[in-house]
């Protein structure tokens, strides 16, 4: 299926170039959200083709080991066999009807049994539906309205959490505080400001904020957003929607002993098929059953057959640790790489969910001409925003990878010189 | 496929009653939003397994004339072939990836080619995510806030429209005012209200709120809609969710010949599958463009191949006119009956949207009881929501329903008398 040749200088027909012209007529500047190649280096491709495992093809049909995984849903490698037949399987009797299939008990219940602090499970289709409910069974449950998130976290595109104001409305903000990541002090204060009305403290299992380094979560600094819960009784809601099953086989915070009250999923625990939900525990339930949140699609059960179809491979296959496996090999190949071609760079993150950066490259300057370099030679990273790597990752994968990235690391020394 | 025997007095054996259990420990009240069978009479379904055409068959094999079609998703019947087939070659390639496949192209430039005031068109997942993307590029176009929406109007469940507003701010809904449906004056009061900071009107194209008889729109209402958005610069939100493609090829306000300047979209664009849509006008299209709005699954594949296939179907099929046909066949059907079991009713809307109240049934004792009996004799209707009519609705269909909704007149009359 793969050979070094249609990885290493396929040639560019321009095929995507014509389709970007024709998407200038009919789409608002081209191409909207995350996946607008707008804000990325030339050489990345706007239209995808086709995916299998840990490789993508453009439309173009240059093909790439893809190391961001669709941006996270891909955890499984693309078109998983047994995902894939179990979609196929529901879809031969219904998806969207006038109700939900019994795999919507099915899944709540393979969900609950996995995540250690729900007891209960709602559906929806985007992480926004998500982190949005969660939010609102919080001022639901506690009667308070105050909620606080950390300054520069990601936690959705609507009114309230969008990155880009534009359009919205200072009254869509209206009682959000923020703290600092990994600073209790910060929350501490937050929580005095609030004043007795505080009603949740959204947090990220770890600091994964597009272009900024990422950092590990402090386990004292969860356990002291858990002790401030407590005591004030607002909910702590883990925004599991990046994270979810690529860090742990339950929640992402389970491996340092730390239970938020709600948490938000999606992307990857349907392997692509679109599916969000959010877990809660008992003590949050009966805000959960008072507000009314819905879609037309929510109920939709392919998706469901999908996810439960994931969770049980994520297991059977032990995921985590081949994603551990691929990202270490990764991780330690861009090391060397970089020493060797006298490059100071920066690896954060855990390793399933890599992030490289360069030493006082304020401008994202190195990191674009690095990644789009790799993009050129048939590694599909990204220059600013974490990449995903997923269970299919291969060690011959990672190595083709390498050998990509290798020569874009020779180019930034050729163009800024060895630092 | 079908046999009468199925349809009428097919045996309980209680596995949706089971499975009720199971999802009330692991899903908060049960179930939640608008497919909660918790709000509906006894004899309703939670759990559906299967669809066919104009067919559903609950958990329990209970076979019915599906006169919902998913709220509204099912336009052309359960499982269309061709939407399938289109669906399934896509899936056979990738569906959710590092970027759109070209697809997202191809269905913008037929949208845009397909429903006259639309130059562009942005995709999404959720109908709620449709009408709030509108009200966002409104405010961005114009640097206005006010929003009017009519009282009473659904237009989602986020925040700011969700109409039961548990765990809800009134900062959610700042700068929105009310105005009545098909009450010009109102309208301009409204205007006035805002005082030149007008950003929007919000439309449906008629009043489908549920719970009320239904209300076709005035076109000089709708006229009168437009000549004050061209006064003050606002835009007019055209709300074709739940009407999109039933009542028109295009734009539900074509045959009015009104054009709103943006336009939402999703239930039955994809006959099933899970996508919305914003369609707007050149003249909103920098606002469009300047907004952050983006979710995991809104780029994917295999949905945007199903809204092809939808868009050429239904054209080719002629699904309105078959719609319209059955719809009729409905609507004269049940006057018939009602009118020989001495029952006052009232047919309202679209025939191909059909609501069906009793006169002087304020607490929908009547609906409720009627509903209940056509439901266990294989007529899936609502009792105060709209109903949908899809393009698989045969005569033989509309006669096998009216079956069941005759006798469920006859228990009416039987127990509240004829009136």
């Amino acid at each position: 299926m793969t050979t070094s040749a249609s990885l290493v200088d396929a040639p560019k027909l321009g095929i995507d170039k014509q389709w970007r012209q024709r998407a200038a007529s009919v789409i608002p500047a081209g191409m909207y959200g995350h996946q607008s190649a707008n804000a990325l280096p030339d050489a990345y491709p706007q239209f995808l083709a086709r995916g299998e495992g840990s490789h993508v093809w453009d439309a173009d049909g240059n093909e790439y080991i893809d190391l961001m995984c669709s941006y996270g849903p891909i955890i499984l490698g693309h078109r998983h066999p047994k995902v894939e037949a179990a979609a196929a399987a529901q879809a031969a009797l219904a998806d969207c009807q006038n109700g939900p299939s019994t795999l919507i008990v099915e899944l709540a219940e393979k969900l609950v049994e996995r995540v250690s602090h729900a007891d209960w499970a709602i559906f929806a289709k985007n992480g926004t539906d998500a982190t949005t409910m969660c939010v609102t069974i919080a001022r639901a449950q506690t009667g308070n309205t105050t909620v606080l998130v950390a300054t520069g976290a990601y936690h959705g595109a609507a009114p309230w959490c969008t990155p880009n104001p534009t359009g919205v409305l200072p009254e869509d903000r209206a009682k959000l505080d923020h703290y600092r990541y990994n600073d209790l002090d910060s929350v501490v204060a937050a929580v005095e400001r609030a004043n007795g009305d505080l009603a949740a403290i959204v947090v990220s299992p770890f600091r994964h904020d597009a272009r900024f380094d990422q950092e590990l979560v402090d386990p004292e600094f969860a356990r002291g957003l858990r002790r401030l819960c407590d005591e004030t009784g607002a909910a702590l809601i883990l925004d599991d929607v990046r994270c979810g099953f690529r860090l742990a086989d339950g929640g992402s915070w389970e491996p340092i002993g730390v239970e938020p009250d709600l948490s938000a999923w999606s992307k990857a625990i349907a392997n692509g098929h679109s599916l969000a939900s959010v877990l809660g525990n008992d003590r949050f339930r009966d805000g959960a059953s008072k507000i009314f949140v819905t879609g037309s699609f929510w109920y939709a059960a392919v998706p469901m057959a999908a996810s439960l179809a994931t969770l049980d491979a994520l297991v059977d296959e032990h995921a985590i640790d081949k994603m551990v496996a691929a990202g270490q090999r990764l991780r330690d190949g861009l090391d060397a790489q970089a020493a060797h071609h006298g490059l100071s760079i920066n690896q954060t993150g855990p390793v399933q969910m890599p992030l490289l950066t360069f030493a006082g490259d304020g401008d994202f300057a190195k990191a674009n001409l690095w990644a789009n370099e790799s993009v050129k030679r048939g590694a599909y990273v990204h220059p600013w925003h974490n990449w995903f790597l997923n269970a299919a990752h291969a060690s011959d994968d990672i190595d083709r990878a390498l050998l990509a990235t290798d020569d874009a690391f020779a180019e930034v020394a050729r163009v800024f010189g060895r630092d």
